[in-house]
């Protein structure tokens, strides 16, 4: 495949595992129908790079113009709301899903940026947004404080992904196993963070 | 009138509705004060419009660039304040301004998108969008769950008004009373919705 | 200085502050880790000057292109959570700075707007989102229903602020010391309104 066809693979991914993600939270969180369960899925999977388009120009956002990226969102939650009872133990699948769609999106997130023409600082910030994004928006929908301000080591991986994508990108020459291996050094850290409870240092009372 | 002014009356008509919707739920749901009561009529009854605009990239928006749409919803929310005494039963009145809203929106919004050169997937989505974004800001901004997560039958008529304003639109011949009907359906099907507490399937604990 | 000049150290200045109390909103309401109060801060600061460029179609926005803004967000939140037990009474700052940000953005952001070429009525609009909507983002963040709806005096002093900002805007000849004027306006009718705790007129039960 080409660099391009990689990209798309990649954020087709991000959207598959985002909109599992949401639909699983609107199952576990909510309890909700159908039609709630898809359309929190969909929100999850595509808001994040809806908002990094809207902050580019890029309009309409390529979530909604290209057909690929909304049926994936669409076919990803409807399939979670069919399938899910054999799914014993929801919690901890919703925070895996969640890790690989912050992993995903901030590598192709921070790329889409950079081809566009942001420069390395904005490239890094509206790669952080398209990996946070849509969870925000699925916490925000579901009346809970979102996970960049409480979570332990949320915000922290997605930069460091963008980061290390960034500088991937300014090397001579890049490969797609090495954009993997951002994506990887960001789930490690987010579940690393996870198993062990870490987290940033906080206010003393 | 040419089908411009009827589009535009349309639209003006589902902000006023909209705006009505959001100030008697100010009033109902949260008790504030006047400028509280005018800020949630005017975000609800514009927010949808601003949303579908800013994702098809018409900046500014046209609910805050064309003075016609922020008077109908300042003046709309402005008279609920003054005259809200005498409706004795609120909770009724707010469901059905709210699907009036719906409805014409999601006829509107669609055709907005066409004539901007929407293809039929994202002019749907976008009609949906409109539809049911104003009442999703309202819902976030009084801290509770948007009615698109959690209500029997909200998106549905939206998206089957939508998607019959994209057939209409695709006749060889079309008429206003047929984008009425497919407003008419849109708010029949949520009204019978509400009436018989009809809802999607549901997950099964 | 130029005016251009005079009008970015007056948004930097407003950043600051905005940053400022929306870092300290976070460690006095949520407790929240570095990254949390830095997060807040960050997005309090620019979200409404963010939120005005998106709807004027500036885009990327000028709070994130610009490292200027980001850095003054970024740097003055983690000062916060660096410095903040010191402060024995936050809540009082926290309003302080809050309308200090109120009435700097009010004039800044109706400038802005105004010199993009928008008339006066969507000036005095976007003048007011910018100045309501980073604590808006703040509070739907924090999942308290917004200060827009909920605070006497909120909304109305930051009005006034641009409707001031443009008519010494339109003046045939116009001074910085003006503009300070129309911030000093706001300012103390905010305040005025905390201290004898005014307010519009209310819902009769």
């Amino acid at each position: 495949m080409n660099p391009t066809d990689w990209l798309l693979a990649l954020s087709l991914l991000g959207t598959a595992v985002f909109a599992i993600n949401g639909a699983l939270t609107a199952i576990q969180a909510a309890r909700l129908d159908i039609v709630g369960v898809i359309t929190l899925g969909t929100i999850t999977a595509l808001g994040g790079g809806i908002l990094r388009d809207a902050l580019l120009g890029i309009l309409p956002p390529e979530g909604l113009a290209d057909w690929r990226f909304l049926t994936t969102a669409l076919v990803s939650s409807a399939l979670v709301f069919a399938v899910h009872k054999p799914l014993a133990k929801l919690a901890r699948w919703v925070t895996i899903f969640d890790a690989a769609g912050l992993s995903l999106f901030s590598v192709t997130g921070t790329l889409v940026a950079l081809e566009h023409g942001a420069g390395p600082l904005l490239a890094i910030i509206l790669g952080t947004t398209t990996a946070v994004g849509g969870g925000t928006f699925r916490d925000l929908l579901t009346s809970r404080v979102p996970q960049i301000l409480t979570s332990d080591l949320y915000a922290i991986p997605a930069m460091v992904g963008a980061l290390a994508t960034w500088a991937i990108w300014s090397l001579p020459w890049h490969s797609t196993a090495l954009y993997l291996g951002a994506a990887a050094l960001c789930f490690a850290i987010r579940m690393i963070g996870v198993r062990f409870k870490l987290h940033a240092p906080r206010v003393q009372p």
